[in-house]
């Protein structure tokens, strides 16, 4: 079945269910950014599998809203497929929720599976149907009727995350929730977010492709704790374990009729913007919802102080491995054929020999020339093309370590010489990069009071990168984790503009996309320190994480002022004392020289 | 009675009525930042006359919170009256809300004038008191009980603002409103915030000191609109041109009445943020509450073209008289006397002399040497002192015109020679106050994107300033409007994050307080424009309202850029050009010489 045909059938589904208008996002259960084979069902009824977008299909029209990050790729993958792209936040193009209301009139359905929407969404759409008199129909898994080959549920064995790599016991996190629970006067917490899951019990998985959770539901009572999880999902050593912090398993599915039986004037803790509405839909109308912000979204962000530790060896493994691969794409460029695939694969080969490594963290992008300019570009063996004299290589990569998560990019010039255009750029999210991570702030600053620092200098020019300027990290978790964020516009949902607090590592990756000829992005991860307190208060800086070189032949110094050349030549210092031990004289010799100051 | 005294009266009333706890803030019946005589209960039972404070007294203790304008000037007003300052937003202090449910055990009654609270507020503490068991009485009035002479309330006649002023008409206005309902599915739309009424009427009155507000209710059906004012509020002739608007008036107190009358299944759309909580307790429960922003909130804030050519006009009056002003006090300094209340008057002499003036925006802060330390300094008799060589005068003053409000604060030189530690921090804040100025940014800022281009140079130092950046400034309406400001924390509230839009008016006022010493602000009002649309989007900026000069004699040169020297000499410039033609020779001279390139 091709994606015309595929939409066909949802068609057919639709007319036999009295649905109106079929709503596909890309979400699992949990509200994962990244989900596994099972949940892609926005993948498979339209063809394009970046990582966010949302498919959305009435009997006239089918329409794929996605972000700036995907554009190009959405166009290319749409392609034929008869489906609209809805470039969401461009000017002009209509939101989704728009769309469903004013394309829905009385008495028409909308329908979706309510466990692959969070609740808050599904109370707000409802909140206008109340106007308009369209309905809902919550409980239609369409795609799962028309999908024959989809793959099974993956819930493979799950680890123990060690004290010594996690920092606080789970015992003692479970404590800090239901103080908190006790806080709020609420009975009973669910918790649906499978990182904050793996953050609380102190396990790690294996069923999302490149992000280590265990795909589970949690709800955590004054007394006892059950983990909805699968059935092989833990051996019998970790639930010996788990047994003995008062954790108990039940089957994954098992959560949904497990709500059904809360006691009447019970207060239920859990997040609605999060927990899909299946579950929060199923619990009885006499318990009372405590619409709260999991308490574990901030404390996983506020990394501990053996964390802390954990993450900086981390880096300097990843720092190792970036840098040696950068040595080996300058000596052999031009000589010995390189591809986007065969370079991504160079890198694996050269991180998997890490200790404790534990696999990428996200599958690498390496962009070359064009392919550069599309933000999350992934090449496959049709797209892949030769990395070779002139033009820039794009590597955004990262991996995870059982002393953390990194997340890096660079840029490289392929070639001899830069053009002047390319050099512009360069040197602009370059100067973005320092300047950001050079911020000195007062405590109380979101992410949103410090975006213009590293988006100035291509604003100056009249440019911008479609996306923003960086993410928090999680610790051997996602590599994109609320709630600490750079971005220049306020989100509504209030668990996504954490003040920055110590501890928090976030993404520094400002670019500048030239569509048909290259991309720039510039990324190294920040972790969020104190700095001095005075009568005003406390404040607060960055400190480097990431320790790679940038691409001096890229740099047009003379768009630099002093300042930002002292910044650039002071983290070329802290590479170099950093990286250099691990290296062979050869590659030191090379570091020593790119390192040099400007 | 004393303050003392008072409270203990209060504590009689209070334990005649069963209530442990009673809640007195600043506000009106109309989550008014100024308020009339009669409203001022917070400064009747405590002293403090700050703009912004709360005091709750309990049977053990009394405290006041308020924010970081006032500190300085609380605790001065506080002493002897056994009232305990609570400095808001300081590391260690509680938050009144957790104040209010720790301190109320089980049964315990928290007792207020529903009144003067937004329903909000107290829906908040009311799902707080769920857990914890305590209560509220919101029917009491007990400042009134014991207030013997309070004010009456003022409820003056209004006027008409003609179309060449108000640059759309009141039945367009509503048109937009009632739009705006529809797509929502309101029936009626309850507006209490007096600014908005104002707006939206197009009328002005004379009810709050220094806020041309009309003390007043509005109700807008789909067919009919119901003003509830004063009796006298509007003579026959402005009653018969609002009823040709479909405006009809009922007495002031009748809305407390009106709403009871709402049917069942009716929709009434309102902001509980701001309108008071009787209010929305007497709407029936059958009737559903569309719980909104006032949409006149952000339009009132998008001066249309017609307003923003008289705000750039009334900037030119309020420029000539205050350049005229400094001009004054620079020639007279140390030969004749002066006090801060003497250039006050002075000040509000040059200016009553510019057509279509309308009085004080504000009481004219004018403070000297360690009053220009007091934020909202405000001189009595008591505290008034000469003004002579050598310190630094802090004047924030504006105007009200037919043409619009202005708001500018300049810090002057009196004398002959500054320190270099006057110089130091002067320069920081101008260099702060030009860069915001400066901006270039893409459409979908918010203030919270910008506040730190105004702080830099003061938290590079490890300095700031405990108050906001910047806020809206009406159109003769409040000098203090929302929603735009420029601030570095995101408020939960969303209608205070707003998109900086073009034709928002918003002041930029970074300063520093040396507490003993001298306090530096330097304010201009800068209106939000469009720049180049390039293929990354819409970009903006702001052009300067306020044309007035900055004191050179405090400019340490060495520590600006070339760019921040070439924006000062161009602003000056911008200032020579549009306020040179309405001096008189000497007065020009002077200009020209402060004006001059540096």
């Amino acid at each position: 079945m091709d994606v015309a045909q595929r939409i066909d059938a949802l068609r057919m589904r639709m007319k036999e269910n009295g649905v109106s208008m079929y709503y596909i996002p890309s979400n699992d259960f949990h509200n994962s950014e990244y989900t596994g084979g099972y949940f892609k069902c926005r993948e498979f009824i339209s063809g394009f599998d970046g990582s966010a977008g949302t498919v959305i299909v009435t009997m006239e029209e089918a329409g794929l809203w996605t972000d700036g990050r995907y554009f190009i790729q959405a166009e290319e993958q749409l392609k034929g497929s008869g489906i609209k792209l809805y470039k969401a936040g461009t000017e002009g193009t209509i939101k989704i929720r728009d769309y469903i209301i004013e394309n829905l009139p009385a008495g028409a359905v909308l329908g979706f599976d309510g466990r692959t929407v969070p609740a808050a969404w599904v109370e707000n759409i409802l909140s206008s149907f109340e106007v308009t008199g369209a309905k809902i129909n919550s409980s239609l898994d369409l795609i799962g009727e028309i999908w024959e080959e989809r793959p099974h549920i993956n819930q493979k064995p799950a680890m123990l995350l060690d004290i010594c790599y996690a920092g606080e016991k789970r015992e003692d996190k479970i404590a800090r929730i239901r103080d908190y629970m006790h806080k709020h006067g609420a009975d009973c917490h669910i918790v649906t977010t499978l990182d904050d899951i793996a953050w609380i019990l102190n396990i790690r998985g294996n069923d999302i492709h490149c992000n280590p959770v265990v795909l589970s539901y949690l709800v955590i009572g004054m007394k006892d704790i059950i983990l909805f999880a699968g059935k092989d999902a833990l051996g019998w050593k970790a639930e010996n374990v788990l047994a003995g912090a008062g954790v108990s398993i039940k089957d994954y599915n098992d959560i949904y009729n497990y709500v059904e039986s809360f006691r009447s004037g019970s207060k239920i803790m859990l997040d609605k913007s999060t927990v899909n509405y299946s579950i929060v839909s199923n619990i009885p109308a006499g318990a009372k919802i405590l619409d709260l912000v999991n308490p574990s979204v901030l404390w996983k962000a506020v990394k501990n102080n053996i964390e802390t530790a954990n993450i900086r060896e981390a880096h300097i493994k990843d720092g190792v491995a970036v840098t040696k691969f950068i040595y080996w794409i300058k000596k052999n460029m031009g000589r010995i054929p390189m591809s986007e695939l065969s370079v991504a694969e160079k890198l694996e080969d050269i991180r998997s020999k890490s200790e404790n490594y534990a696999g990428p963290s996200f599958d690498t992008i390496a962009g070359f020339g064009s392919h550069g300019a599309i933000v999350h570009y992934s090449a496959t063996p049709a797209t892949d093309v030769p990395v070779e004299p002139d033009n820039l290589l794009l590597v955004d990569t990262g991996g995870h370590y059982l002393e953390g998560t990194t997340d890096i990019t660079r840029t490289l010039l392929i070639g001899n010489k830069a053009t002047e255009e390319q050099k512009k750029y360069y040197t602009a999210v370059l100067r973005g990069n320092l300047n950001l991570c050079d911020a000195h702030f007062l405590y109380g600053c979101t992410g949103v009071s410090l975006d213009y620092i590293a988006r100035k200098p291509l604003w100056d020019m009249g440019c911008n990168y479609n996306h923003g300027t960086g993410h928090g990290v999680g610790y051997l978790l996602s590599v994109h984790e609320p709630p600490n964020a750079f971005r220049y516009n306020v989100l509504p949902y209030p668990g996504e503009n954490a003040v920055l607090e110590e501890g928090m590592v976030t993404s520094d990756e400002p670019g500048i996309y030239i569509g048909g000829k290259f991309g720039i992005r510039l990324e190294n991860l920040i972790l969020c320190v104190k700095r001095e307190k005075t009568e005003y208060g406390q404040f607060m800086g960055f400190e480097p994480l990431t320790l790679v070189p940038f691409d001096r032949d890229l740099i047009n110094v003379d768009l630099m002022d002093a300042k930002e050349k002292e910044l650039l030549n002071n983290y070329h210092k802290k590479v170099y004392e950093n990286i250099s031990p691990y290296l062979d004289i050869e590659e030191t010799e090379w570091l020593e020289m790119v390192c040099a100051p400007l």
